[in-house]
């Protein structure tokens, strides 16, 4: 059977995360229906498996899942074909490619990259909405870049780590967090750009709510490194809500989009 | 009774449009009733002015609307005030500020800006959905620069008009349509930004329908101007849809939101 790498994109906003459930609606579920729609090889029941098993509300503009097809399909097509089974789910197959048997989704990721967007503007979001996290007030970068760099390199990120975490290690290297200012008309939005070969459940969301407490004031820097070293899911600051969060991108050390794909 | 302007932003999505109408939701008829929450002078049924009577569908990032009021509101607080009295309506007042009793947010205007939004892509919009129009293939710029350059000046508009209009003449003053395209993950997006002291009904989405049909190759550039001095609505190119299209400013001689408001 042939195998399918899939590159995705999704509003996570009416979904309970990529993973199917029982009963609720997910990302996970609505590419399998697609695919079961139209390949009948892909009987219902099969699963695919994705690089990020993102949450309730998180998006993504670059998710990453492969499965396994009886038909050899022209890649473009199979695009096309899964696109329209999917209306009108807010999913988007942005590209689709043939992949070796060899390529997993998940395990044969070496990153994984994320953004995490804050809106700080006195008025609500209105097309923004459920796509941004929103604070009243502007915050400080400098600082806010001052407890990032606490947290770069391999660590115990327990702290930040939820406590539904199944991962074996708490153990994990952060390779980088970027903070950019972007001027919005009236107000600011900050840009939070984190890579990692893997991360821990609610692991942005824990970083990005702490750090915004450093840039609000109510923190100082170096409380990110106190929280850190304390080892404690009781130090971290406040999760921050899921909507602000897209997986943006999987780094494979073959990459069956190949390089130029955009 | 004290004056004050409102430069508003809406999501167009949920509503029949700005204008109020008996049983349909309307962004007026939102904003009015904060105003008459808040502020026991503006009884129920009180109107409010806007610069431009947005279609269903249409968006705002720079509405103006004006309304008369008994307390002396500080112009921050009404803001705050309103906007809280506007939740969870995809409705946010930007700034609210005191004007003088001869300012009309439409009849005072000497210039009106809209941007209208065009996604090129073959995978659907998820996050843009309703905010962008989309089409699958990319267009032309230089030749719809070409057919718009037809468009700049004062025309009879008769051909970009819709048979609805209440426009007393079809004789308007275009002073500008500019046309960028900006690289989005895997397709374009083209932005149409178009300023006018006054538009006609459904002006804009006749003109970027027509120049899409230029853009996409099956008109030739010439043919906007053949259609423009024909004068008649059947030569126009398809209408497009609602959900591209942003009224983005309105120009004041004594601008009552002073210059450096953003």
């Amino acid at each position: 059977m042939p195998r399918f790498a899939l590159r995705i994109e999704y509003d996570g906003g009416p979904f309970a995360g990529w993973q199917a459930q029982a009963d609720l609606p997910s990302v996970q579920g609505a590419v399998e229906r697609a695919l079961a729609a139209l390949d009948r090889g892909f009987a219902a029941g099969a699963r695919i498996a994705a690089a990020g098993r993102t949450d309730a509300g998180v998006h993504a503009t670059g998710q990453v899942a492969h499965a396994d097809l009886v038909r050899d399909w022209d890649p473009f097509r199979l695009a096309q074909a899964l696109n329209w089974h999917l209306k009108p789910a807010p999913v988007a197959i942005l590209t689709a490619a043939r992949a070796p048997d060899t390529f997993h989704a998940r395990f044969s990721a070496i990153a994984r990259h994320y953004l995490f967007r804050l809106l700080a503007r006195r008025a609500p979001a209105t097309h923004d909405r459920g796509l941004v996290w929103q604070v009243g007030q502007p915050l400080d970068v400098a600082a806010m870049r001052q407890g990032a760099a606490h947290l770069i390199g391999r660590h115990d990120f327990t702290t930040f780590r939820s406590s539904m975490c199944q991962s074996a290690s708490p153990v994990k290297t952060l390779d980088r967090i970027a903070i950019t200012a972007h001027a919005v008309p009236h107000g600011t939005e900050y840009r939070f750009a984190l890579s990692a070969r893997s991360f821990l459940h609610n692991q942005v969301r824990s970083i990005v709510g702490t750090l915004e407490r450093v840039g609000a004031g109510a923190w100082p820097a170096d409380r990110v490194a106190q929280a850190l070293a304390a080892c404690d899911r009781a130090a971290c600051g406040p999760v921050c809500p899921p909507q602000g969060l897209y997986l943006t991108g999987v780094d494979y050390p073959d990459d069956p989009f190949g390089v130029s794909d955009e």
